[in-house]
């Protein structure tokens, strides 16, 4: 739909918004109508908070998190066990592992995962700088929890390679069926991993 | 979902951007990852397109669509008839019927539609407004272009109830077929508008 607007103003705001993942013309036209029948702070608040985001972020020189200082609250959190490291793909992942509540130790966030078909290689990612944290030598575990894809494994394997000469004790997270889901439903790929990865029935009362 | 984020702009920028219609926390939190990644300029001016949106607007005080002026570029367009208003319910429907450029009328925005059911009655619209107009006595059409649901016909009833002792002529926009739609498939009460409308086969080419 060719919009011309009677607002260079709107037409503006629709040409920013509809650049954000997932929003077209249409959309941002909706939220745009939307903003206009709120009141001006509605429209302030929103607008600084996306401006203030992006200049007051920064990553954890550590582990790559988002932070607001040099050391992200994970990293610089005395109580954590800095010995574990779990491997994620981004930002995202840490936030789903801390809502488990059942991790202690510390994260490293890739910011991608090997995909040649998108032009991701390993030098892309914060490979080397993993590499580094774990040839340091306070590491002991480092647990791969990335997508159970294809690129997760490649990916997977890559760390494996380059971490195994350390003597590391390199872990990934468990394949099988989801918790809530049928047995039915689970496809036959996922099943095989649940047998072979199959822990002692008494094991689930130590968590 | 609940999101520990490691940083208060992030959660403030998520917290500001689920707040629009149709974006929940997920979303925004997919939303505001992605201007991170992007660079500052885009940030910044996703966040002043919309605080000057909001600030920049103002409506039309002839026919209450969004200007920049006093009076919107289409009622100060000496070009337009002045004597036929487009009785539309919101800013959009203006876009709409502008987008098919068959349209050299002015219009006029209700701001909404009646609904009892959302609380909306005939004095929360721009009704009044649209009375004062036909009763200057210069406009000779009135369009009713409302949806084809109950609420627009009820809207549409209402209208045709206040205008009519000005003696102004009252059209409302055809009901039929959608071009393009099949009869197959198209329902039995638009069936019947179409036979009850059906128009001289002849007066297509006066178009």
């Amino acid at each position: 739909m060719d919009l011309n607007y009677e607002s260079e103003l709107l037409e503006r705001a629709v040409t920013e918004l509809s650049r954000l993942p997932g929003i077209g013309r249409k959309t941002a036209l909706r939220l745009a109508l939307h903003l206009l029948r709120q009141d001006e702070r509605f429209a302030e608040d929103l607008g600084n908070s996306v401006i203030n985001l992006r200049k007051g972020v920064i990553y954890c020189k550590q582990c790559h998190n988002i932070s607001q200082t040099e050391l992200c609250p994970i990293c610089s959190d005395p109580t954590r066990d800095n010995t574990t490291v779990c491997v994620v793909e981004n930002v995202k992942d840490v936030m789903s592992f801390e809502n488990t509540r059942q991790y202690r130790g510390v994260y490293h966030v890739l910011g991608g995962i090997i995909s040649p078909i998108d032009g991701v290689g390993p030098e892309s990612l914060e490979i080397n700088s993993l590499v580094q944290r774990v040839a340091e030598g306070s590491i002991k575990e480092v647990i791969l929890a990335l997508s159970a894809t294809m690129e997760g494994d490649t990916t997977c394997f890559y760390l494996y390679k380059q971490l195994t000469p350390y003597g590391v004790k390199i872990t990934q997270i468990a394949r099988g069926v989801s918790v809530g889901n049928e047995i039915e439903y689970t496809d036959e790929v996922t099943l095989g991993r649940s047998l072979l990865s199959r822990t002692l029935f008494t094991d689930q009362f130590k968590y």
